[in-house]
């Protein structure tokens, strides 16, 4: 495989996160860096090329290379599903004192900005198929962006639930209440919901001109999209989220426990 | 959000789903489109970038814009690993019937094409961090394809062991092995070895040049990075391998289980 090309990234890398080269530093150029390192324009560019991918740099065409000032990075592990569950019957207080996004982070309530934008809406084919209605069955979308100040949001995500399941507690078609203490597991429970499991189906895609603009997204990054699909435990699909999460500054982590073979 | 433009997403994906537009055939220009469909030109043009990016359409500047014949969509889901291990134990005439890969892809067998490459090399710092092993330690370093019959490969796959724990059975060396009958599963079990739990990191990035050519990705897919790690019942790492799938025709899939709030 491209050895030189590996070596060369993982040098410029190390550079970087060792702070040979600070946030906002302008890099030699290719010609200069090449011939210090002993290499190749070429694999210096193609390294390059991989470095503004994973958000390390930004290149401006003709004008040279400059080291990002990092971006927080967010680790999203499906414990934050069970905690959401787990505080469902704990204190508003205590609800309200965290939520999973800046546990995520490592954040506190009051570092974050939290947008939410509510809309009912009808449901489009492939979400109506998810939540087993017919296409003119309304469904409540809430869209939110969750940032620090000064700073990009983690993510975009937009929820779906039935209009008819949460319209029995006028307080959730009310996005002024965002953010809501304990979040969606809390709201579906005031209506009498209890999520059994959550399905997370992750694929990957370049990110659209809008999502580019709402995560500030650098040249070359790809984003994850998230579909998250949560089912009561009547066996009902209760919730829908999409969630697109930059690919720069995102790691989905899932752990598959393994039954012993003699227990 | 992006209504406008999430409608003519949808309307031309179904008709691309649907035959109106079949695989092979070329979609009218985006002017005429613009106009049978009653949309900007500039709404049109984003609607088939996404389409692009989704791998359902090639577009060649200034020539026009095809159907891609559709590659078969892969689901991955973590029952192949649970799946692996009950698997160990069975005969080498059933492990060797069917595979992880054929199983989420629903093939048989006979129907892929397998290519496997051993290499003996020392930990790079990533991989001796994971490994919490001197970065002069051996691992085996093994690359995988796997590909159907005239068609790109579902994914490339590096895996690494420790080639202290793996040389204990010689078999385990010789790449002309593989597949394996049991897959990575079976052979740790050969040295002793049972798996209790493997964790997958999801990213996302643009593919790098060698990974276009290896998966024969169209211009604009993204691809998932899933870094697997394996843990034994002793709580050591016993393998670390990265895995790039194509973003156009793969769907991982993770099911979080929540506790009952009363049980």
């Amino acid at each position: 495989m491209a050895t030189k090309y590996d070596r060369v990234v993982d040098l410029l890398r190390t550079r970087i996160e060792d702070g040979t080269y600070p946030a906002g530093t302008r890099l030699p150029a290719e010609t200069a860096l090449a011939e210090e390192i002993g290499f190749t324009v070429q694999v210096v560019r193609r390294a390059l090329s991989e470095l503004q991918a994973e958000g390390l740099i930004d290149r401006i065409h003709g004008r040279g290379t400059w080291v990002r000032q990092q971006r927080r990075p967010v680790e999203r592990t499906t414990e934050r599903y069970v905690w959401e569950k787990q505080r469902v019957h704990a204190s508003e207080e205590e609800r309200a004192s965290t939520g999973a996004t800046e546990r995520d982070a490592g954040l506190e309530v009051h570092d974050l900005l939290f947008e939410a934008e509510y809309a009912e809406v009808e449901a489009p084919a492939d979400l109506a198929a998810t939540f087993e209605v017919s296409t003119s069955t309304k469904l409540l979308r809430r869209t939110y962006r969750t940032r620090t100040h000064g700073d990009a949001p983690f993510n975009v995500s937009t929820s779906y639930l039935p209009l008819d399941l949460v319209a029995a507690n006028p307080a959730l078609l009310d996005s002024t209440r965002e953010p809501w203490p304990g979040g969606t597991q809390h709201q579906l429970f005031t209506v009498g919901v209890e999520v059994d499991r959550i399905i997370d189906k992750v694929t990957a895609r370049p990110p659209r001109a809008d999502e580019v603009a709402a995560l500030d997204l650098p040249a070359g990054v790809a984003v994850l999209v998230l579909r998250k699909v949560s089912i009561d435990i009547t066996g009902r699909v209760v919730e829908v989220a999409d969630v697109v999460l930059p690919g720069d500054r995102t790691q989905l982590v899932y752990t598959t426990q393994l039954p012993r073979w003699s227990a």
